[in-house]
C-alpha cells in the first residue's frame, strides 16, 4: 500500500513539479528564514489554504477525472494516495487533512481520487495569518482572548477555522456526540482508558446541549462552559449516520441533534504543548510550524461494551535523549490531557507497532530541524521519538464500533474552547 | 529457554513418576469423581502441600545438589525450569508457585536448583481441607464468615494460608507497600491503568498502618476495613529490600513497617468470579479445582514515573464462543476489580503476545474438561480463551521498578480480606 501512494504522488509530482517545489520551500522558509533567495516566498494565509483544501476536496467528491489523477482504484491505496499526495504537495492546509482523510475513508470503497493542478495557483505574496501573536509585552494576544469569546464567534460564524491557537490558556476539548444508548459504553471506555481518552465533561442529561456535567476533578459542572451551545460552538463538525460521514466541517448540527444526543469532552494535548514550551522545551512541530504526526498503534485499548478492537493512537515530538525526563516530569501533572509520555526511544516504534517514524497517519511526518527525514537519523540521541498518547483515539474507536444512527464531533482542529483553563486539569501532588 | 525447562522437568519426570501420576491423578480424581479405581485417592491436604512446598523452598535456598537435580545453571533458564519442573509434579501447592517463583527470580543467577524426590511422600490418605463449604441449607458458611473475623484469625496467626474461599462476598485485596517516595508515582500508575491496578484504598496518610483512604465509590474510608492493622492482618507476607526478597511468606511485617510506609490496597479477581458462578458461569479452573492461569504480555502499561516498562498481565478463563458476550456483560459491572476482559479469541493470544497458551507465568496451565491441554483445541469454539486483567500487574511493575528500600506485600493467595462487600465495587449504571 505506502508503495503504491508513494508511486501516485510520485507521478504527479512529475507532472506538476514546479509549483509544488516552490510552495514546499516558500512554507518553510517563511517559518524558519534561512534558505536562499528564490525560497522567500511569504507562505500562503491560512485561508488561502484552507480553500485550496476545499477545492480538493470538491474535485475529490466529484469524482473528476483529470492529469492529477492520483489512483481510480477504490479502498485503501486511494486512501493512502489521497494522503500521501496530499502532504507531499504541501500547498493544503495540514490542519486539513484529517477531515480529508477520514472523508476518503467514508467514500471507499467507490473512491475516484482526482486532483487538477491547474485549479491551484502556484503562488501568492498573501502574509500569513496567526490567531495568537505576541503583543509589546511579549503576552500572547488574541481577537479571542476567552473560552466564551471564541466559542460565541464560532457559534455566529465569525470564526470557522482551526482553533490552534486560540485564547491561550483556556482549555481545548475533543468533541464527540453519540445516541444515548452508546452512552454508557463510551463513558466506561474512557474511564477504562484515562491516558488516552480523559473525560473531561459530558452532558449534563440526555438531548441537554447546553448543560455539562464535569470530570475535572475540581472543576464545577458550571465552570466547564458557561453558555454553551454544543450544536454550534465547535467552528466546525462532522456528521457521520450509521458509520457514513454525510456531512463535512458544517457549521453547525442544529438539524442532526436529537433529545437522544450525548456529547462528550475530551482533553488534548494543547495544554501540555504551553506547558512543554513554557518549559523550554517547545515541541518541534510548532517550532517548525508544522502539524504533530500521528501514528496508529498495535497496542489496544480496554474494550468496554459496544467499543472494541480498538488500539491507542499516539502523537510523536523528538526530543534529546537529556531532556526526556524533563518532557516527562513537565507533562505528567496534566492527567486530564494525556499525562506524561507513554513511550520513549527509538526502540518504542517497535514496541507500538508503528512500521515507519515518516509516515504518520495524521499530521505532518517529523523532519530534523535541518529538513531531513527523522528516518535519517535513526538511533541517535539528538531526535528519540517520545510519544504520547492521543485524542485521536476514541474518535478512531468510535469510528470501528460500528454504531448505529447519527454521531457527530468536531473537524479536526476545530476544538471546542471551554471555560476551563489550562492550569484546572493539573494534578495536585497528593 | 522454554526448551531448556520442558528438558529439565522431562528428565525429572522420568526419574520419579511413579508418585507424580499418582498425584496428579488422585487431585482430578478428586475434585471431578469421574476416573477410574487407581485415580480414586484423596487429595493431600492443603497443609500437607504447604509443608512439601516449603520442604523444596528449603531445598532450593539450602542450594543441595540431588538425583532431582533440574538445572544448574544460573539465571531465567533455571528459573523456568524450576516454575516447569514445580507444576508438572503437581505436588505442590500450586498457591505457593507464584511464591517460588518470585523467590527463584531473586535468587537468580546465583540460583542452583536441586529437587530430592526422596524427601516428598508418595501420597497420604488426609482428605482435603476446604475453608467454606456449603451448609444444609446450601448456603457458603466459613470459620471466618466476616472480614474483620478473617483479618484478626490473620493477625494472631490462627489463619496462616490461602485466603482463597474465605469470608464468602468480603472483597480481598492485593497488598503493596512501599516507601513514600514512590506513592505519587504508583497512585499514577493506578490512575493510568485502573483495569490492571484498580487502586481500592490506601494509607489514609504516610505511616499509618490502621487509617484508610478509600478510593472505592459510594464507600467512606472507615467502611473499607475497620479496626485495620495492615502489619500484620494478611496471612503471610514478602518482604524485599533494594529489589531482593529478604523474607518468605513471614506472618507479619512488625519489624519491616516504618514511620516512611504507604500500603495500597488493589482489586482482584474473586469478586467477579463469584459473579461468574452465580450467573451459571463458573471458571473453567474452579471447576477443576486448579489455579487460575495468569500470562505475562506484551502489552505496555502507560508509565508513570519511577514504573516503566512493564506491561499487563492477564488471568485467562476459557468459554464456549457463544457464552462470551455474557461473561463480558456480567464482569462489566465490577470496574474496581479489572471489569471486563481485555481480549478474547485464540487471537487474542497474538494480539497479548503469549507464545503458549500451555505455560502461563503463574497459576496451573488451563485444561479442556476431559483433561486435555488447551493447545490441542486450539481455534476450536467450545474453549475460546477470554482474558481478564490481573492483580499480578502491579506486583510485577513494582518488581521491575528496581525501588530502592523495603517494599513489601501480602504472599500470592494470601490477600488481605476487607469489610467492603462485592457489590459495593459494582459499578451503577448513570
Amino acid at each position: 500500500m505506502p508503495d503504491m501512494g508513494r508511486s501516485s504522488s510520485g507521478t504527479l509530482q512529475c507532472g506538476s513539479g514546479g509549483y509544488m517545489d516552490m510552495w514546499g520551500r516558500a512554507r518553510r522558509g517563511s517559518t524558519l528564514g534561512a534558505l536562499g533567495p528564490r525560497d522567500r516566498h511569504i507562505a500562503p494565509s491560512r485561508e488561502m489554504r484552507r480553500r485550496r483544501s476545499m477545492e480538493l476536496h470538491l474535485l475529490i467528491h466529484l469524482g473528476k477525472m483529470g492529469p492529477g489523477k492520483i489512483s481510480d482504484a477504490g479502498g485503501q491505496s486511494s486512501v493512502r494516495s489521497v494522503k500521501t499526495a496530499l502532504t507531499s504537495l504541501h500547498f493544503v492546509d495540514t490542519n486539513i487533512l484529517p477531515s480529508l482523510y477520514l472523508y476518503a475513508i467514508n467514500m471507499a470503497p467507490s473512491l475516484q481520487v482526482t486532483i487538477d493542478p491547474t485549479t491551484v495557483p502556484s503562488q501568492t505574496t498573501e502574509p500569513a495569518i496567526t490567531k495568537s501573536t505576541k503583543s509589546s509585552n511579549g503576552v500572547p494576544s488574541s481577537p479571542y482572548p476567552t473560552g466564551l469569546s471564541a466559542r460565541l464567534a464560532a457559534r455566529d460564524n465569525t470564526y470557522t477555522t482551526s482553533t490552534s491557537g486560540l485564547a491561550p490558556t483556556y482549555l481545548q476539548a475533543n468533541l464527540l456526540i453519540l445516541p444515548s444508548r452508546y452512552a454508557p459504553d463510551f463513558r466506561l471506555l474512557c474511564a477504562r482508558n484515562p491516558v488516552p481518552c480523559p473525560l473531561l465533561a459530558e452532558s449534563a442529561a440526555v438531548g441537554d446541549w447546553s448543560g455539562l456535567k464535569s470530570w475535572i476533578e475540581g472543576v464545577e459542572d458550571g465552570s466547564v462552559a458557561a453558555e454553551f451551545d454544543v450544536r454550534r460552538d465547535a467552528p466546525r463538525y462532522m456528521v457521520y449516520r450509521d458509520g457514513k460521514l454525510i456531512k463535512f466541517e458544517c457549521p453547525d448540527v442544529m438539524e442532526e441533534w436529537t433529545e437522544d444526543h450525548v456529547a462528550f469532552l475530551i482533553g488534548c494535548s494543547y495544554s501540555f504543548e504551553s506547558a512543554l514550551t513554557s518549559g523550554g522545551l517547545a515541541p518541534r512541530h510548532t517550532v517548525m510550524n508544522r502539524n504533530v504526526p500521528m501514528y496508529r498503534t498495535t497496542v489496544p485499548l480496554c474494550p468496554a461494551g459496544a467499543f472494541t478492537g480498538s488500539t491507542y493512537v499516539v502523537s510523536m515530538r523528538p526530543y534529546p535523549r537529556h531532556l526526556i525526563e524533563s518532557t516527562r516530569t513537565i507533562t505528567r501533572p496534566y492527567t486530564a490531557t494525556h499525562g506524561e509520555p507513554i513511550a520513549w526511544g527509538w526502540s518504542a516504534l517497535r514496541t507500538l507497532g508503528i512500521s515507519s517514524i515518516d509516515s504518520p497517519e495524521w499530521g505532518d511526518a517529523p523532519l530534523t530541524l535541518d529538513g531531513r527525514k527523522l528516518s535519517e537519523v535513526e538511533g541517535d540521541e539528538e531526535n528519540v521519538p517520545v510519544f504520547w498518547a492521543c485524542g485521536v483515539t476514541p474518535q478512531e474507536a468510535v469510528m470501528r464500533a460500528g454504531l448505529e444512527g447519527v454521531v457527530m464531533g468536531h473537524a479536526p482542529g476545530h476544538m471546542v474552547v471551554l471555560d476551563a483553563r489550562d492550569w484546572d486539569v493539573v494534578k495536585k501532588e497528593e
